[in-house]
């Protein structure tokens, strides 16, 4: 088996300069791609949770993981791949609008439950939250507008019960 | 001047192993701390996009600015700090809600428009997206109903207007 996998790996953190540097670093040496990251603050003052969804070789995960939660300032690492887990994703959208089109927009606007977050008379830029397929079905329809300009914060998870995740190591 | 600011930087980066590590080793090694950053896929395939709002002292970010512009991979760096810019944050919350809470943090989602993603017996898990102010404000009131585990996207930000944010180096 030498198969690539994608995971989502939740990682909480001391908020220490150079934390990112070493998580970053460490999967870098083991050719574990980074497909999204997106990091903030938690509950917990000085406490970051990272969420990053890597692409890596799947007989090696269980050691990269074991590896990370040996890192200094990492307090705890879940894996949220196979899980019973609710994943969201955020995305800021400009897309071209001239007026004879801007309608038309809307009304795809409307439909996916997003937001018109900034009006210029050639165009919109729209917010979007959700499941990652949902914001891609977004963009398939939005791309004949002409899509200007985008930002991905990349996936969050949290598992669906009453409490926090286990930690995987 | 010695002043620590704030600033928020959208990097455009080719998608390859190791960019996130090299970005994040350069800011370390400059003092520049990470409050928040997210990273995610953009309209072009291979490119992603990196929002990232650092600490650090005010004299030193046009270096840091520069050097980071001259890394390999990195295509365009855009200073988002004080241009006229639409900020967005994603956060995915738990909060306890046993049966005869559950009404009062219902009414409390619905005055901050945000929605309820899933429900158990004794918890709920809240999706929200806006500025970083509005989110803090809807987790000061929920901390009171006890906030089991969060997560949060860090920004995610595009400049107002039909253009695409001008580089800064």
């Amino acid at each position: 088996m030498n198969s690539e996998t994608i995971h989502t790996l939740a990682v909480l953190v001391e908020n220490r300069p150079g934390v990112l540097a070493r998580i970053s670093g460490l999967l870098s040496r083991r050719a574990f791609n980074i497909e999204s990251i997106a990091a903030g603050p938690t509950e917990e003052p000085d406490v970051t949770r990272i969420t990053l969804v890597v692409r890596g070789n799947e007989d090696t995960l269980g050691q990269v993981t074991s590896q990370l939660g040996k890192l200094v300032d990492v307090i705890k690492i879940a894996d949220m791949t196979s899980g019973n887990c609710v994943h969201r994703e955020l995305a800021l959208i400009k897309v071209a609008a001239p007026e004879e089109r801007r309608r038309s927009i809307i009304d795809i606007v409307e439909i996916f439950r997003a937001k018109i977050v900034d009006v210029h008379k050639e165009a919109l830029v729209i917010e979007m939250s959700g499941e990652e397929t949902k914001i891609d079905a977004l963009l398939d329809i939005l791309k004949d507008y002409g899509i200007i300009e985008l930002a991905r914060t990349g996936r969050i998870t949290l598992g669906r019960g009453p409490v926090p995740a286990k930690a995987s190591t």
